[in-house]
């Protein structure tokens, strides 16, 4: 199927999150900074590292995260550390990586992994707003376990209060990806040595039920549709 | 068992990396110091994000690393920015995560996940000597997959110059631990809601052969170890 004539009028439209901070300068035939790749990307996933520096030394935190159109959704105790730096505007970067397969070369040097990332440079803004941060709570929610939003208790005015969201507009950003067999030294295709890849594969096993759960009480539709994914 | 006479002689000479910022301030009961502990996280797992901040921005980057005592080692490209940062001896955070489950709180505020992370505060230390490096290369690709070091093509001289080798002392780390089904509010537990956890599962899939393999080369033992773990 000849694609060229379908994908070229979007591409104009296409968003491109390329800077010279978050060009991808090793190997940049992995790189991509279109708003199709990244955002697929992010949508398989829902825990990010997240980099800021604060008093002269860089910090990292792995917290889940929420994506709506172009934003990037955090959410943290109001008390927290990193919430507060990151409510005052700060920068931040933000990291989602799904690690695909180990690539075994025949050398250690040409041995690698398959692997999609993004990487988002920022700045955060804290949501003031209460029916602004109910519905980025529900978008993380929902980024984490589909339906499950609508099945428990939503927060209350005083859980609102103890929660801080961030928003992180996401205008500068990079893809890395890697796919595919390795890429060994031609001299060394001639050695004896096994080479491949090794697929990784995250599931998930059974749930299991709170021990104190009441009688009676049925697993929902948000745990049978993680299951069926 | 009682285990005491045999583990507290041995917590006398125990390390804790604890220190006025690495100690964790939300959930401190959450919070572990000791060797130990911080050991096994990090030996759980073969990827981390490195945090660091240049010119004005913090960064972050995803990529393999080894433990060999007290010290965590991360290999790049000699013309790579973070290694060429990272060498000159600037501070870092590095961040391991393990995610072990969904917690599914009938409330949405106490909903969480159960998981194990360590973050190590500290400075890069580039390797000059080549036998250093080499050991170094050997312990990555061993944490990665054991075995592979031995029947792979090891690095040759002018690899061996490609490559920056940092090491990062363990000297103020904390470790975050997540266990157990979910903490409801007293007044949900009386709520028509399930609760449970739901766990995540990571396996390795079968080994996919190079297209190119030679004819008769069959997998070797680490690839039938690892499907083994």
């Amino acid at each position: 199927m000849n694609c060229y004539l379908y994908q070229y009028p979007k591409s104009l439209h296409m968003k491109d999150y390329k800077s010279s901070r978050t060009k991808v300068k090793r190997l940049p035939s992995r790189g991509h900074y279109d708003q199709e790749t990244i955002h697929s990307i992010l949508d398989d996933g829902f825990m990010c590292h997240v980099s800021f520096y604060l008093d002269e030394h860089p910090f990292i935190i792995p917290t889940a995260y929420g994506r709506s159109e172009d934003q990037i959704l955090l959410h943290g105790s109001s008390k927290s550390r990193m919430m507060r730096h990151l409510a005052s505007g700060e920068p931040v970067a933000i990291c989602v990586t799904h690690l695909d397969a180990l690539v075994l070369a025949r050398s250690t040097f040409n041995s690698s992994m398959n692997y999609r990332s993004v990487i988002i440079l920022g700045t955060g803004r804290e949501l003031q707003e209460e029916n602004e941060k109910m519905e980025a709570l529900g978008l993380i929610t929902e980024q984490i376990i589909k339906g499950r939003w609508d099945e428990a208790r939503q927060p209350n005015a005083n859980e609102l209060k103890a929660t801080t969201v961030i928003s992180i507009d996401i205008s500068e950003a990079s893809a890395k990806i890697r796919t595919g067999p390795p890429g060994d030294h031609k001299d060394d295709y001639e050695l004896d040595i096994w080479a491949g890849i090794v697929p990784l594969k995250t599931t998930w096993l059974a749930a299991e039920d709170d021990p104190v759960l009441r009688p009676g009480i049925r697993q929902p539709k948000s745990i049978r549709d993680l299951h069926k994914s």
